[in-house]
This record gives structure tokens, sequence and C-alpha cells, in this order.
């Protein structure tokens, strides 16, 4: 029997695949006493010799799929099985108490978490989720259940899980992974946003995927629609299959538009650009016709690392964007950490609402060590590209004077020492908090460019944090309150002769682009992926008709009313 | 050697007395093994004993100056304290393991404490404090040092503390306590509060008090400037008599505009109102000048005690205030839960940023067996006063039509019943989320009226927590965005001829008085002790001419600015 679930087109296209369960396997056990300890310390031994075993392979997979940075996290673990201060213990235990390896292994691994956990550094505790980590993996070949690895995949899956996590996501390969579908998340959780990265269809926020489908059930994932069909008929095998079919057609028409600037129906142009993580996935905005990238989060710059990058690492990593982008507009956005953002050797302090606290701008402004860095690293790179530089989380103007003071302390100290530098970088800032945007008049003044976070600003506009379920049904990006404030926005931009992008998830979204192009914005930053989508869409669109509606949605009460003409319009 | 300390003004007045520590003592103690448990059993005994007679004497203490309410927090220590399932284990202890009474007193406790938190259930999780508590003063009677009972008071002094609790400050007594000083809060957290409520002059966030004050050295706590001395010179003491001595003087020029109504200088009327959070604070309200309740806050109703309040007991509170204020209108806040208000029966979700979670309107909305009562017990008591209502945490239209819906389709059910209820209720909305700010005109033409909670709308629309020491330099009720968005509600409320309040701290601010005159508002609610100083300000204020300063001082671009540009109009 088919079963329809429904949940959150969090990527697009179709996938009809096996159901590849990621979850831990139950791995509890007797504690017992033993007769032989040597015997049960040569079980232990072989348990520890496979996971290593594994664990090279898998790390070996990554650093040829995915890159250096994500293979580390495999080293770490490797780190884990071969310290002399964890086994012994284990081994001793077994000795002296005469218990099983299964009890050895869990009370020692547990008494070391517990004291990483305990103190009071990031850096220990991670460490001691490593060790939860590598111990799950020994504890079940002791226990002869399968440990799922991701990364070894070697047939056409759909993974099912309650979530992904990034050292999931890092790990699956998309000859094999063909699609995903998850129990939590929405369209801009983690697992959504590297969905779209990695192009593979996915669903996201079914709520019960992972405990409706059974081992080998085949699952049709419909990332265009949010749906997914557990065990479909023969029939509607056949409709998905048209379905991907038509989608692939689409995908081909859309191809024809790579190359293509981006035009409304009446003539009016915009720019399409991507946002990206890392050097590498500017290939996939070239792919996609991107014709510059709008958001270049240098985070993952400074994540799974031990300490901050260098100067001269970060030089490479812009330069390589930069020039890769060759002349096309690359902005970059100076280091956001805090909030659900966390690094470990930065120390960052725990908070009551990490939304609503030390993060961004706010950090770096105080931690000049960290920042001067980065601003460095990146004035220097201005030489080989168009490089255009934007504060985060932005709430007064007296921060981005500080910050803008800095990076010209830092220009004209490069300068000194004959280094080349570009005189034509744009500064602008992130629009993410409301402040910003409500007194978008005096800031515009000020700035060169605005760029709006919509993630972010339909988060602190509405009061809700979007990662909370409960509240979930209070992001509304196309609430009046949330597009008053980007129409506030981008006239004072306009008034000023500023451009205005967007690089929240709102920007490569089909009801609210022509929202968007009503409201005038000049650069909608997005997915790659959904590129050519949204310059396919530009061409139904006549600005001039939509200018005009400008006043008639922005005075509407809901956000539904506004849906509802935006899909009457487009009809 | 005088010492000054400075910090945060948070409620008026100066204290000049000794220093009273409030800080639980060292209650470390060696675990040793003992040869006459009998006698030892006796010492824990004489503890128990010890310690229940002093929390009888504190619960008829609290009983009687401040309430049954929170008299019943000692009422559940007491229970602790004869509770046979924690008591026997530790005499079995001490017989058994033949250990000193602290060590089996702290050993059983541990472990009941433990259990009880690691329960999914806050009411446990209560008791595991509760027993925390107890313990504390059990075992300061072994060790015997002094544990401090600020309910015990009873010469004057100037309580010191790193923070007060809400039930310290329920223990407070006026007639002792002069002032206190605390090393963390800031104007809005809930010991400066209490302060201004129970009229103690107070300085609060001066980050190192405790640490600089000695056991009884003597303590001069300038509530008015925000200064602290430690041992003033005799000089110094006068210098603080005389400024005292002013203060009364003041206070009785201001006593004299008691019963006035409020104007400016060129015969404009606005509203003063007072915040309260009982029937109790009424009588600060009307000796004070209030010419209204511009907010009540109804969660004290909800709040220690382990089961909802009934709808009678709701409603006997409503009528209670609504009589006593004798046809002077009366603004009741719906109950507005989470956020950093727990209500153990609730059982409220934990949440990653409770601040942009489920609370307030939201929880309500979803919980109709807790709204659905109190909106009945509201209407009720419509009919012994002048009654508004209003709904916290206003995000959308919708809340607000929902909220409405129940509340109607009640007071058709009273009406079918035969029960009296007013046909005059305004019902409006706390305007303290961005989104409702920024399309109060849509709103408008659905509320009866607006009342802004600056509180809130700060920290929202600067994303940062007030109560974060970290981001706190945010929190900025003179940036222009928040004066802005006063303005747009102001503006779309006035159009639709609807009147607008605000009852964050802001409203009796003497720097944003003559910035809310000048945009337009009609009612300003305040801590009770705020409002004769304010009427006496309005009278200097030219109403004409702060409208005509509006266009300026909305256009600045820094809180800084700002204040410079009131200081300067004023002079």
């Amino acid at each position: 029997m088919a079963q329809n679930i429904e949940g959150i087109a969090a990527s697009s296209g179709i996938a009809i695949a096996k159901a590849y369960e990621l979850k831990t396997p139950d791995l509890s056990f007797e504690r017992s006493n033993i007769d032989d300890p040597a015997s049960e310390i040569t079980r232990l031994d072989k348990a520890l010799e496979i996971s290593k075993q594994e664990l090279e392979k898998i790390k070996a997979h990554t650093l040829k799929e995915i890159g250096e940075e994500h293979a580390e996290i495999f080293s770490a673990h490797l780190l884990v099985l071969s310290d002399p201060e964890l086994i012994g213990p284990m081994q001793d235990k077994i000795n002296e108490e005469r218990i099983n390896a299964e009890a050895a292994l869990d009370e020692v691994a547990t008494m070391f978490v517990e004291m990483f956990k305990a103190m009071d550094n990031e850096y220990m505790r991670e460490r001691a989720a490593d060790i939860q980590d590598v111990t799950k993996r020994v504890m079940s070949h002791l226990l002869g259940v399968t440990f799922p690895d991701p990364a070894l995949i070697d047939e056409q899956v759909v993974v099912i899980a309650e979530d992904l996590t990034p050292s999931d996501t890092a790990q699956l390969n998309r000859e094999f992974v063909k699609g995903f579908a998850t129990d939590i998340g929405g369209r801009t959780s983690h697992s959504a946003i590297m969905a779209r990265s990695l192009e593979i269809p996915a669903v996201v926020g079914t709520k019960n995927i992972t405990s409706s489908v059974q081992k080998n059930d085949l699952i049709i994932v419909d990332g265009l629609d949010g749906n997914i069909i557990i065990n479909p008929s023969d029939d509607e095998i056949q409709t998905y299959k048209q379905k991907q079919a038509d989608f692939a057609k689409k995908q081909q028409e859309w191809a024809k538009l790579k190359d293509e600037p981006s035009f409304t129906k009446d003539g009016e142009q915009v720019e399409l650009a991507a946002n990206i993580g890392t050097p590498d996935d500017v290939e996939g905005v070239l792919n996609n016709g991107g014709e510059g990238v709008g958001l270049y989060r240098t985070e993952f710059l400074y994540m799974g690392k031990s300490e901050l990058p260098s100067e001269d690492e970060q030089f490479d990593a812009y330069k390589a964007v930069l020039e890769k982008m060759d002349g096309k507009p690359v902005v970059v956005r100076t280091l956001d950490v805090g909030g659900d953002k966390e690094i470990s050797y930065l120390d960052l302090p725990k908070e009551l609402n990490p939304f609503l606290g030390y993060r961004a701008i706010r950090f770096c402004l105080e931690n000049e060590h960290v920042f001067r860095p980065q601003l460095r690293a990146l004035l220097r790179a201005s030489a080989y590209g168009n490089l255009k530089i934007m504060f985060p989380m932005i709430a007064t103007i007296e921060e981005f004077r500080q910050a803008k003071a800095l990076l010209i302390e830092e220009k004209e100290s490069l300068k000194n020492d004959g280094i080349e530098v570009s005189d034509d970088i744009e500064i602008g800032i992130m629009v993410e908090i409301p402040s910003t945007a409500v007194i978008a008049k005096q800031f515009a003044k000020e700035v060169d460019f605005f760029s709006i976070g919509t993630n972010d600003l339909i988060q602190y506009t509405m009061a809700a944090d979007r990662m909370n379920e409960q509240v979930s049904y209070l992001y509304q990006p196309y609430n009046p309150a949330i597009l008053n404030l980007i129409n506030t926005v981008i006239e004072a931009a306009h008034a000023e002769d500023k451009w205005v992008g967007m690089c929240g998830e709102m920007a490569g979204d089909s009801i609210a682009i022509p929202l968007l192009v009503g409201l005038g914005l000049d650069e909608f930053s997005m997915s790659a992926t959904s590129i050519l989508p949204a310059r396919t869409q530009l061409l139904n669109l006549s600005k001039k008709e939509l200018v005009k509606a400008k006043d008639q949605f922005l005075a509407m009460s809901t956000s539904e009313e506004v849906v509802a003409f935006v899909k009457e319009i487009m009809e």
C-alpha cells in the first residue's frame, strides 16, 4: 500500500529509489561478568581495528569527494581510537573487574565524555562529542549491528533521517544519494541549504518520515511539491517518472538561459547572483548562469578547525573566488559567528537567547585580532577581481562607522607597505535587523549598498525563532510588514543612488520574486540552482505592472492575502 | 577611605545605612566518620528543628507583610523538612555508614535533587530547587554559620547582593530595608521594577558591589544618579543628607500635583497611568496620582502556584482593581507567559531562544483551556469599572482576530447565561513586535487602541537580548529607529481616531518624555513613583514646539545625537 507524506519542498527535482535509513542502531547491552579477560580484550581490539579501517576508508573518500576540511573530522576520530589514555583503562577494567568489553568501553568512554563536557571550554566539549561518535561505532561492532555510513553508500538510495548534520551531509555521495527526506527542518535549515547546493531533491519537515519507512521500501521524493510516497503503485511510479522527465526538460530549457542576462518581459534588467560558502561552490554558480556572488559566507573558513585561519589562508580563498568569478561582482560577508554558528576556539559565551546575542559584527568589533586579519586578507584579494565587502548584523550607524574605520585603517597600512589594493571596493551592510531597515534613509547616506538578509530579518521582525517548530508559522516572508520594510530599504537606497540586493532564501522564491521586482530590488542572490528558474520566471513578469501593484500589496493585512494576490496576477 | 562605585539608577531616592550582605555563606564541610551515631542524629534533628522554626517565622511574617501567595513558598519548604522519605535515609546513613550529619544531609539531598532534576517536568524541577534551598539552611545550622534571612532584618540597612530574586524581594521589609545595590541587572530587570514598586532607592548593575563591601560598612545609595559610596566621609554624609532632604522637598512639591490632571505648558492634556502587578499595587497608583492603570500584568496570578488560578480567583482580582480604581481606566494585559517567565504547571517547552519563542498570545491561542477562563473572568469583572483588554505579543493581524473572536464568543456565552458584561470594553494590543509597528496602519483599522511595550520592542528591533550584558549597549530607547517606529504607530492610530499608550520603562523616562510628547503619545504608563515627576516635567514642555522638532529628531542617525538634542532643548 502506497503511503503519502507531506513535507516542505527543500530542493527541486524528483528522486525514486530505495530507502536508506540513516540512524544510530540500538546499542543497548547487558553488563556481565566474564571468565576469560584475554579473549574479551581481543574482542575489544578487533572492534577497534574494524572501526579504524572504516574511518580510514571514510576519510579517504571524503578527502577525494568533498575536500580536506571535511576529512579532518575523521582524523580527529581516528586519533581517539589510538589514544592509549582511553584504550588502556578499558583493557584494565576488563582485566581487573572481569566485565565484558561493552561495559568497559561504555564506562570508560562515559567517564571521559562527562569530564570533557564539564570543562568550560568549547574545544574540550567537541572532543567529548568525538569520543561519543567513535564509541558508538566501536560498540556497534562489539554488538554485531550495522552502523550507518552515508559515505560508503554504493547503490542508488533516498536517505531517510530525523535530521542531517553537517557531517552527515558532508559524507553524502551525489552519485548514489538520489534524494533525501527528514523529519525536521525548514527551507532555511542547514540540511535544506546543503541539498540545494548538492542539487539533490529533498523534502524536509515531514515530522514522521523515519517512523513511516521500513528498510528497502521504495521511496519517491518530490522536491518540487514537497511530497513523499512510500511504496508507490506502478501507476504512481509512471506518473513521477514523467514528472521527472518533464523537470529534466524544463532544466534543459533553463540551461539555454545560462549565458543570458536577466530581463523582465518589459526589458528591465536585474542581477541574479548566488550564495556560496567555499571557493569550490563557484563552479556551481557559473554552471547555473550566476552573474555574480551576492553572498560569500566566510564562516566555513573558520569552522572545523582548532585555531583561527591565517591571513594568508583567507587571502588564498578570497582570491580564488574572485579569480574564478573573473571580474563578476563578489560580495563577501565578514565573519558571522555566534547565534547558531559556534566556533570552538573562539570560546563564545553560552547565551540565554543566542539569536539576540553576541554575534557577527558585535563580536568582530570587540575582537580586532580576529577581524583585522580578515579585513587585510580581503583588501589584498581585492586586486584580483570585483570585490564588495559587507558587514553582518549591523544594528546601529556607529557599528558601521567603526567597522568601516578599521577597514580604512588596514587599507592605508597595506598601501604604505606597497601592497596592491583596489580603489573601487564597495562597502555595504547586511540589512537583517529591523532597526537598520527602519532608518535605512540615514544608513543610505553612508553605505555603498544594502543586502537584505531575509532569513534573520524575518525572524527578528516577527520575533520568532525560525528554528523553533512551535512558532515557525510566524516565519512569514510575504507578511506585509516584511514587504514594507523591504520597500523602506529600497526607496531609501534609490534616493541616494545606491543599489539593494537580497541574499536570504526569499530572493529565489517564485512567489516573492514578482513582489521584489515590484519593489525595485536590484540584485537577487540565491542558491545557484534557483538562478535559471528565476531568470525564466522574470521573462514572464512586467516590472511596470508590478510597480503599479506595489501600493496595493503593501497595504494588505496578511501574508495570505499577499500570496493570493501574487497567484492571481501570475495566472 | 570612601570608595565610589557607579551603577544604573534603578529607583529614585537616597539611602544611607549599614550594609547587609545577602549571600549564601560558605557551606563547605569535611566528610568524616563518627563514633556515636545517636548523638549525630540528635545534631541533625536539632538543625532541622531550628530551620523549621525559622521558616515558620518567615512564613508568618510574609503572610502578614506581603500576602498569601508569597507565603506559600515557605509552606513548600516546611513540607521538605518534615518529609520522612528525605529525613529517614539521612538518619539511616548516619547509623549505617557512621558518617557525620553534614555528609548524610548532603548526600541524600543531592541524590533527590539529581533525581528530580532529571525528570522532564517543571514541577519536579521546582521541588529540586526547594530541597536545595532548605538543605542550605539546615547545613548552615549544622556548621554554625549564619544564613541570611532578609525577612527577618530588624534594623535599618542597605541590602547588597549579586542580584535579587523574586523570592528575595518578596521578603524585604520596607520599614528596615532603606535601599539596595546589586552587581547585575538594568533598569528593566526584575529587581529594578520591584524597587520602584516598593519605593526603595536602588542602584543596579554595579558589577562589583558585593566584592567591594565589608560587613557593617556604611553605604550611601544614590538612586537618583546611580552612585554608591562605601564608608563615606562626614562631609559626604552631610552632602547626601542634604540631597535626601532636597529630594524629599521635591517629592512634596510633586505631591501637590497628585490630584491634578496632566498638562503640558501649552495646555495639551495627556494621561499619566501606572503599571501594576497585583491589586495591592493600586494603593500606590492612587497615592502617586495615577489617572489610570496602563498595564495590569496578570502573570502574578499564575505564579508561585501548583495549578491554574480558577476563573473566580481571577475575577476577584480584576474586580478588586477595577473597583479600587473607581471608574478610572484599567488596561489589563492577558497572560504573558514564556520568554523569561516560567510557570511550572504549564510545562512550557525549553527553547533555544525563549525570547523568540512560544509565549504570550502564541501560547494562549493554542491553549484555550488557559485562555478562555481568563477572558471570562475579565468580562465578568468589566461590570465593575472601566476595563480595557489588551493582548500581548501580537505579531500578525490573524492573531488579533483569533483572540478577539474568542473574547466575543465568551461574551455572548456569558450574556446568554444572564451575566452582566460591559458593552464598552475597548480591545487593544501591545505593540512590542516590530512587524506590528511596521503595519500599524493595517492594525489601526481593527483595534481600539495600541499600547507600545518598549522593553520588548527595543530588544526585537535591535535584535539584542536586554538581559545579555554583552549586547546591552544595543538596548537604545532613543535610537532613531525606535522613535520612527513609535511615530509610525501613533500616526496610524490617530488617522483612525484611536489612542496610543506606552507601558514600557521608556514612558517614565525624563529624556524620552519630551520626544514622546512631540510624537503625540496619548497615554504614558509607568512605575507609580514616576508619575508625579513626569507630571511636573510636562508642565515645562511645550507640545507645539516638540511637535515642530519631530521631523528633526526622527531624521537623526544615532541615539547619541537624539540625547544631545533633548538636553539642548530642555535647557
